[in-house]
């Protein structure tokens, strides 16, 4: 077995549990790894931290996935971890008769670095996004399969991932038949999805508890919606009885996906949708003294790195500042930021001083965050990358 | 009127939204105002910041209230503000049939500082914090009366704030006759309090989502209540379905009330009720090996100020060690601070360090913090007073 030792003064991080062994962090490695191989972290001292596999091509060379020595990282470890993540989700209350799309598998936060799984009523979708986890797919897809149930297990390539790690993948059915259609619940809705539209298009889970909170909210309510993609906001805040709820995004294929949502749960008529870049019609919106009840904005990721930092934090300060213009006073913005190297803190205060620009001052009623079917190791801030913050603003 | 000018560099704080005006904030007062009074508070070129109360002898001298130069904080204001604070609780639909229990007035985030305003069912507990809102009591009670419909008002004294603020005061009844007991319900569950119970030692409504969360997690689980108080979160955990519930908490009236609170419930024999010290209890079940699959951590405020932070990181560290050692593999820990200059990430980082020296990890599931009826500035972290953060430990 291979032997990464670390560098003196690199240890604590991962002997605190960060899963992340960085390129510069390591001495030496003793012997000569494939991608994918099993290696041992060891301290200067050479004391065992952890066992994971090795990525040779990446800024990440190990990704550690057991403290245990006694864990060989087989098979059957996958299978056990699959049984662990599932487990967590149970005890979440997922999957239930009600909400059958869920995240079984978040990387590092479930002991499987590298492997995504979401689950969509009798569909699981898999992205394979290391070395380690490529070599090991057929494992993955046994026991994704022993574990949901699924009928359908489709391989999601990750560009990206294939660039950094070195790998080949396409996008392919790799067990059972090819659906027509990906149909699941969230809460009781339903949702059917062509099936060329793989989660990286689809639909996100993880903003499922914040869009229940604003279903809670909209009674009677102007919901503005920006950046709604396919519309999952929306459809909630109709569902809790909007007055009216305009969708706004810039991709005519997500709005489609939207209006055949809404008409599928029987919301024709109540949701507007609007082809336009958000920014633009923010300030169109505020020129015309629009004002709604309950705006929610919820950008892409504009903080990839935390090099991007700054910038970001104007970015997300101009977005509140024509946001916040747009909210009844009384009413509710719910600011979103999927950077994480934005941490919350930092998305609250862009929030505060945009909306200072723009005159109006927050009172933070919720801070809210990814929900727990993405789970992230305790040592790990780079996993906790939603924040869903909800202001009232006057 | 009087106006208080800021030093230079001393601005923007206040300007961004923070409600606080430190002594060492100020570089004169133009005026010559009492206790009580409304003050301006304006930058060294004479520019309108806000207005507020003043407090000559805390070291916190002016604690803003409006940003709108034209509110004359009157008796009317008082109203306004209380309706506001009224409206926000109904947004997030409080009161409900199953839950007449909740804070109405969070001080500094419903723009009414030195005010806190709880509501148990019928009755409604004030407490009066500054000088400004002591010399305001009289419209206070009669609004609070006006927009709950509370047939009692008491007023509850605090000793720290009379002794900060120089005023006198006393627990009593200040509007309707007094109960003898108080009633209220949280998500349908009853509580009856004996009215020598205020809220200073009796039942915290901040913590009502994350109590909801734990009973969800409930069902069939041996769950350990440590720091229990008045039981709440056991209470939910016996209701969730536990297969056991054992509070402890050093207080014996506290448990007798919690033993009442079971019985009421129908929850006779569900829960034991331990009285000990936490942390003695503690090492004592990890020595008799005694495993739980939900572990509440739920300690009294360990940093009072930010002085005391450091301290406060190892003794939450060693509480956050003793109290993983008891969950069982796969099981949840819900560790919480109620300190403000405990912030999310100490308090995740201090139980993530505090696991390791038990030889446990921890995966982040959920963080979670103070309900919607305990609002905060968002320029105001101090405010941010409340995590409780679940963990699945392994």
């Amino acid at each position: 077995m291979t032997t990464v030792v670390l560098q003196r003064g690199r240890v604590q991080p991962v002997w605190a549990g960060h899963p992340w062994v960085f390129a510069q962090a390591i001495a030496r490695v003793d012997g000569a790894p494939s991608p994918g191989d099993v290696v041992d972290v060891v301290d200067p001292e050479g004391r065992f931290l952890g066992r994971g596999y090795w990525s040779p091509k990446s800024a990440i060379p190990v990704r550690i996935a057991t403290r245990d020595p006694s864990d060989p990282l087989d098979g059957a470890s996958i299978g056990r971890a699959l049984d662990r993540a599932a487990a967590l989700r149970a005890r979440f209350g997922l999957p239930s008769p009600e909400t059958d799309g869920y995240r079984l598998v978040h990387s590092e936060g479930d002991a499987l670095p590298g492997l995504v799984v979401d689950v969509l009523g009798r569909v699981a979708t898999v992205q394979l996004l290391t070395a380690g986890m490529k070599r090991r797919e057929q494992d993955v897809f046994a026991h994704v399969v022993r574990v949901t149930g699924a009928r359908t297990v489709i391989e999601v390539a990750s560009e990206k991932a294939q660039a950094r790690e070195g790998f080949e993948a396409t996008t392919q059915v790799v067990r059972g038949a090819d659906p027509t259609t990906i149909r699941f619940r969230e809460r009781g809705l339903e949702i059917t999805l062509a099936s060329t539209i793989t989660q990286k298009t689809g639909f996100y889970f993880d903003q499922r508890d914040n869009r229940a909170l604003v279903e809670g909210l909209s009674r009677g309510a102007r919901v503005l919606d920006l950046y709604s993609f396919v519309g999952a906001f929306s459809l909630f805040a109709a569902r809790g009885g909007a007055a009216s709820v305009r969708a706004v995004d810039s991709s005519a294929p997500a709005l489609a996906t939207a209006s055949a949502l809404a008409h599928q749960n029987g919301f024709d008529g109540r949701i507007s949708f609007d082809k336009a870049d958000a920014r633009q019609r923010m300030r169109e919106l505020a020129a015309a003294k629009e004002r709604f009840d309950v705006v929610v904005l919820d950008p892409p990721k504009l903080a990839p790195s935390i090099k991007d930092l700054e910038r970001a934090r104007s970015a997300y300060r101009r977005l509140n500042a024509d946001a916040s213009r747009l909210v009844e006073p009384g009413g509710i913005l719910v600011s979103c930021s999927c950077s994480a190297a934005m941490v919350a803190d930092d998305l609250i205060r862009a929030a505060t001083l945009g909306a200072r620009d723009a005159g109006r001052d927050l009172t933070l009623v919720h801070s809210g965050q990814q929900g727990h079917d993405h789970p992230t190791p305790s040592a790990f801030p780079e996993g906790r990358y939603l924040k869903s913050v909800f202001f009232r603003v006057t």
